[in-house]
This record gives C-alpha cells, sequence and structure tokens, in this order.
C-alpha cells in the first residue's frame, strides 16, 4: 500500500491547468486564493458514500463525474461561475487503478468547467467522496431559492424521470438486457450540470433550485422558501422516450418518474411574465432544453393537474435517510 | 428514523451567531458569502474516519472539537483568521443523542473562533466528518512551508508527544487506569488549535506547519519545500509530565514520541535571528508556550543530536495510509 504523501503527489498533483487566481494549491496546510472584486463567493458541500449514492463495482470514471457533476449542479442553480473545489476522498485501500480512471475523468471534467482542484484529504475507511466548491457570483445578482412570485412561471431544462429509472436497471442488474438501458444507466451517472444555464439565468429568474431530491420535493423547496404556491401540470413534464419505453409507454407512470426521480441534476426556476421571451432565447443560446411545467399560485395553493384535470396523486421525494436500498 | 431535511433543521440551522459577510447561509444550494478587500482566502479540507481516525464509540463531542480543532489548525498554520466552514457528516443512523452532543460541542468551539457553519451535507453510511475551513490572510503576507532559510531557528508551540501516547491509552482501554490516562486522552482529542499564535507568526515566520503527521515528517515538509536541512537538539523538545510518567521516566522514549506523534495540531515554525526577540515577545501575549528546538541547516543536512552528540534514530511519520490500526 501506497503512503499518503506520494498518492497525493502521484494522483492529484501537476494534472491540471493553473487558474490565476490560485496562489497557492495542494501541497501545503491550507490553498490561497484570490476573490475578485465585486464578486460573492457561492460555496457547496456534497457527498456520496458507496452504497448509498453509487454500487461499490460501480465504474470509477462514473463515480467521479457524478461527483464533481452534482456539485457544479448545485454552482449552477446560482448561476455560480465555478473557480475552484477541494476533494476528500476516503478509499479503503489504494487501488491505484480505480484511482486512475477516477481522476482521469475528475481532472477532464474538471478541466471544461476551468475549475481547479486546490486540496483536500486522502483518508483510510469505506469509500465515500466529499466535494467542496466554489464559484463567483456578481455581487449585485443574486439567484436563490427565495423570488418566486405569484404569476411566474415554472420551467425545467431537460427531461425528467431517467435518473431514477437508470438506478432501478443498475440494482436489478437489468441495464444490460433492457433496450434503453444503457442509455438510463448513463443518465443516472453522466449527467450535465447546467452551469451555462445558470449563469444566463442571474439576470432572467426569479427563483432557482437544481433536482436532487426530486422535481415535486425541489419546487416544494422553492415554494416555501418564497412563501408562494404552485400548479403544475403533469402533461407539460418533459420526458424521455428512452423513459417512457422503460416504463412500456405508461405516461402517468413516465409523469410521476419525472415528479419524484432525484439525482436528475436539471434545474427548475421561474420567471416573470415580462422575462419569459427573454429566458428561451438566451437558453436557446446554451443548447438547453427548457420546458415550461406550470405556474406560481398564491401561498398554501399546491395543484397538480392534468390538463386542467385535477390530480390527488401521494408523491414522496428523494431522501437519503429516508430511502431504503 | 428522521428525514435529510429536519435533521438538517433540527441540529444545524439558527445554532450560531450570523457573520456579516455571510450573505446566505445554510438553507439553499450555495452559500453566499463576502471576502473582504485586500485579503487572500485559505482553504482547508480534513476528513476523520470512524475506525481509523476515532474509535466508533468515542465520545461525540470529542469528536466534534477534534474535527473543527484539527482544521482550524490548518488555518492555524498558514495564519489565517477563522471565518466559515462546511461540515459534511456521514451516520449510520440518525442517533440524535450522538448529534446532540456533537453539535453542542461543534457549536461551542465555533463560535470560540468566530467561524460560522455556512453549509454541508448529511448522508447516510459509516460514519465520518469531513471539514472544509475558509479564513483570510492579509494579500500581501503569505506564511507557508516554504521560505525557511539557512541559519533560521525552529520552533515548537506547547508540548509534542501527548496525542501519540494519549492514543496507545485509548486503544488498549487503559486510559482510565493509568494516573495520567485522563490527562492523555484528552490531549489526543481535545488540543487547542493555534490560531492567535499562527496569526501573531504572519509578520515574524518564514515558514510554518501544523504537527499533524508527526514532527519530525513535518519539518521534513518544510525543508523539502524551502530547499534546506535542518539540526534538531531532542534535548530542547518539549514534553509534558504526563508523557514521562506514563513512559516511565524514560526521557529518550519521549523525545521520539515528541518526535513521532501525530495529530498534535501544534505548530512549528522557523524565524530569522533578526525575529527572535520580537517572536518571544508576540506569542508571550496570546499565552502560547514555545520552545526552540533547532536551526536550519543548507540543503541535504539533517542532524538529530542530544546537546551536540549526535543521534542515528529511524523515525516513521504517521500517514493514514501506512498505520495499521
Amino acid at each position: 500500500m501506497t503512503g499518503e504523501f506520494s498518492l497525493i503527489d502521484r494522483f492529484f498533483k501537476q494534472r491540471q491547468a493553473q487558474r490565476k487566481d490560485v496562489q497557492l494549491g495542494i501541497g501545503d496546510d491550507c490553498a490561497i486564493v484570490k476573490v475578485p472584486e465585486q464578486v460573492r463567493l457561492a460555496i457547496s458541500t456534497d457527498t456520496m458514500v458507496s452504497g448509498t449514492h453509487f454500487l461499490p463495482d460501480a465504474n470509477p470514471a462514473w463515480v467521479a463525474h457524478k461527483a464533481l457533476a452534482s456539485n457544479l449542479s448545485d454552482l449552477a442553480s446560482m448561476g455560480a461561475t465555478p473557480a475552484w473545489c477541494s476533494l476528500a476522498l476516503t478509499l479503503p485501500e489504494t487501488d491505484t487503478e480505480w484511482l486512475s480512471q477516477f481522476c482521469d475523468a475528475f481532472f477532464e471534467l474538471a478541466s471544461y468547467y476551468n475549475i481547479q482542484l486546490i486540496g483536500g484529504d486522502t483518508t483510510r475507511g469505506p469509500l465515500s467522496i466529499t466535494l467542496t466548491v466554489h464559484g463567483f457570483v456578481p455581487e449585485d445578482q443574486v439567484l436563490t431559492r427565495q423570488g418566486a412570485k405569484v404569476g411566474d412561471w415554472i420551467y425545467v431544462t431537460g427531461t425528467l424521470g431517467d435518473s431514477k429509472a437508470g438506478l432501478e436497471l443498475i440494482l436489478s442488474g437489468e441495464q444490460m438486457v433492457h433496450p434503453s438501458g444503457a442509455e438510463l444507466e448513463k443518465r443516472h451517472y453522466l449527467s450535465s450540470p447546467r452551469v451555462l444555464a445558470g449563469q444566463a439565468l442571474l439576470k432572467l429568474a426569479s427563483s432557482a433550485i437544481d433536482i436532487s431530491d426530486g422535481l415535486a420535493a425541489d419546487v416544494q423547496h422553492i415554494l416555501e422558501c418564497s412563501g408562494v404556491g404552485a400548479s403544475i401540470d403533469v402533461s407539460c413534464l418533459p420526458v424521455s422516450k428512452e423513459l417512457l419505453q422503460y416504463l412500456g409507454d405508461d405516461i402517468v407512470k413516465a409523469q410521476q418518474y419525472a415528479l419524484t426521480s432525484g439525482e436528475e441534476y436539471e434545474l427548475c426556476f421561474t420567471v416573470s411574465e415580462g422575462n419569459k421571451g427573454s429566458l428561451e432565447s438566451a437558453l436557446s443560446h446554451c443548447d438547453t432544453p427548457l420546458t415550461c411545467i406550470g405556474q406560481i399560485r398564491p401561498q398554501g395553493q399546491w395543484e397538480l393537474h392534468d390538463k386542467g384535470k385535477p390530480l390527488a396523486w401521494n408523491l414522496t421525494g428523494y431522501d437519503h435517510f429516508r430511502r431504503e436500498k
């Protein structure tokens, strides 16, 4: 087993381009970074634990992608521009093949989003990955879960439900036998964080969140933080042809998957009537599929409907401390 | 079992004073903070895993203290002023009694150092704690592992060796039967990060590190980063009377403990001849015990001696990926 110091040297040092705002990167007790003037720092932390968030034998490259993408998605939901990250990696043993695949994928995604690894910790123990990401937001623009107003339109990016279907296929071991299996497995692990879309939303959206707990639960977070209600038309929910195929073309089931599927890492946000046109134009520039799924209502109102016909679905969000897996 | 959302609400929200530079704290996808002008940000991440860094049945208050203190020690070694932290807590189950004791101790220490918890993640899995801490350093002053010069004096704060002795007593279960057991156990878990001392060192020291891997290994980090060598007089190493008692007054063994004991969270630093007087005066103001243990030599020279008599001790540092526990 290799020592911790050489592990850091071999796998993490000098693997990436040096950002100009990083005065001191990996290798001292702290990193030292410079924050530009007139920006605020957005900071987020997420943990992925083997057995809870991914299977122990999952492809290490996919695990790396999912860990970093889920954190970048948090930055995206605040409209932040990625800057730096710290990686805390706990490993049962020094598996150089695993580490090599993990690091290749990690640095590839990090490089794409120009986010520099500035430090972290490697420890021995049950496999888990904790990332803390840092990004910049303009000091006069804040995009949070607060700010949705009655009459605002509710949008989501991409398609929803695929991650839940992918997870089911992985857990059942049927991802290779089902016609949509390989694609849905990828959707579970290899989401693209909506970083550019989030930045475009900064001036245009009234509130935003990323879909990690499931759309229904995440919309509730916006409603609670903003003190409003919502009406959602399930017939508008964007679902993929792979999800429909997986569910035997049961559209109601697909809509329920879209409402409850966690770890989607798409954005859900609200936009005023006046900003609707600019929004659709701005997001088409960054090639982000966009769907209007409902509207903000006064506080206390929560309505799911199918083209106007009310639905009384009982939906449960995605909560690591609740689910049994 | 309680859900993740109510867990965060119950144990982590509204437990602390709000810093003015925290625009948005716990509760959104990211925290938003403001970095003062003319400072750099120092960032550090450390993980503590149950079974590797503490025993599963360890006092949760002590675990919390050790986790935060070890991270604050990283800030101290760069002379940084603590500002914010993120906590990633992985728990096998929602044990409210454990959480309550953990949080009480965590917020007590955080409050003392005016460091605000701004976010994090709670997940289910084998018990571990990852903290990322942020602090401020003046833009024109940097204290790192580089910068030690030939002729500089080598200092350490506090006493050394106690943490190793405490760990041995904990692992053997004899902390309650040995006369110094209770005290050494506390030294292992309840170190005081040298935050004020670190800040005082900013203008005075040429290099600094905190002792987490063991003095001999940590001095080597300074020597490698600075391109110098060192001579250390083991007869000067500060050891406590509790350590001597534990080792049956074997001073040679105590010196070897002082050189190899990890997780001490004392500072080791170098000071030029010209700054020696100011240094000793500055650190006496912040009530920090201080000992000069040797001097920086040209690159390639590494000498341990006892009042001039050379020693050929073979010392191994503290490395989580090497030690068998």
